[in-house]
């Protein structure tokens, strides 16, 4: 940021008052310009025994599998962002959304909200962000794969509770550096 | 927003390539200015059978009692941003964080992140941001003085949920209008 978008003139980078950290803030018209950290909201799509992904045909990632996620909009709740971004990257409806897991990602300002749901009908579809959409059975996943660490983790919780049909609500920090289970690094 | 952030110059509103909404754009330099909403993470403290309020001295709703909350920074968890904001409003260090609930408030952009977590003493007090802290049995909670209906919500649930000792992650939109069970419109 360098420049206010209220008034045009430069910003500074300074300790406003009665506030404890470096802010950007325009000293022309007093702006405070503060910086958050932003939504993503996903779902995971079950159909009977299988998980809906989706190949990632723009970045980042290209060309891994993820579950339907992306950046919460204004004016929108968690569920809604998430039932959107399913259909908009896979094409498909689901039905019976539960809140499954919230991750914090702090080293790059994201907090990632999920909701696991159902597909009545196996219809979904490539789209203008997914090259590619199928369902996985366990046995098929493609581990070494997956575009983000919370694709692993969302599904490696998920196929564990679905042992016991007890789905807790789960809640991480998924810090970098970042280890796969199923992926360790060669040494 | 009237001025680009980075170069400075003027933005307009237009729907970008590929997009679907309308977001300030800069055709100086071709940045989009995404405006997403924001996370606000909080504490439900408790000490013993009571519960920990701070009566706001701070603009909006000066006077009234809230759980201690405030706006995820970027860098830090929504449970250090809890923890973070517990302090600030009440010098009150807990322990045991328990996700407890996510409140969507889309009109506002705003989405709750509340754990739950236990006060070891009752060591508390007034902040710059809260003028009076204090813990309050069921009978005592000032019902008619709380400053947001998501304060009414999570002791609603808190004090359903502590009957069975089962306290199963909540999910709600708030929407407005939106009206107080304790507190009713008057006809």
């Amino acid at each position: 940021m360098k420049f206010c978008s209220s008034c045009g003139s430069s910003v500074i980078q300074k300790i406003p008052q009665g506030d404890n950290r470096l802010r950007y803030v325009c000293e022309s018209c007093d702006e405070i310009h503060y910086q958050n950290p932003r939504v993503i909201a996903g779902i995971l799509p079950i159909y009977e025994d299988k998980i809906l992904l989706c190949r990632r045909s723009i970045e980042p990632r290209v060309g891994y599998w993820t579950l339907p996620a992306g950046f919460l909009e204004n004016g929108e709740s968690t569920l809604e962002g998430a039932m959107r971004e399913c259909v908009e990257e896979s094409l498909a409806n689901v039905v019976n959304p539960q809140l499954y897991a919230i991750f914090d990602i702090p080293q790059i300002h994201q907090v990632y909200i999920f909701y696991r749901a159902n597909l009545q009908t196996p219809v979904f579809g490539p789209t203008s962000e997914s090259s590619e959409v199928a369902l996985f059975a366990e046995a098929d996943i493609p581990w070494g794969e997956l575009a983000f660490p919370m694709v692993e983790v969302t599904l490696d919780h998920f196929l564990e509770d679905r042992k016991t049909g007890h789905f807790e609500v789960i809640r991480e920090d998924i810090r970098r550096p970042w280890t796969s289970k199923h992926n360790p690094p060669k040494s």
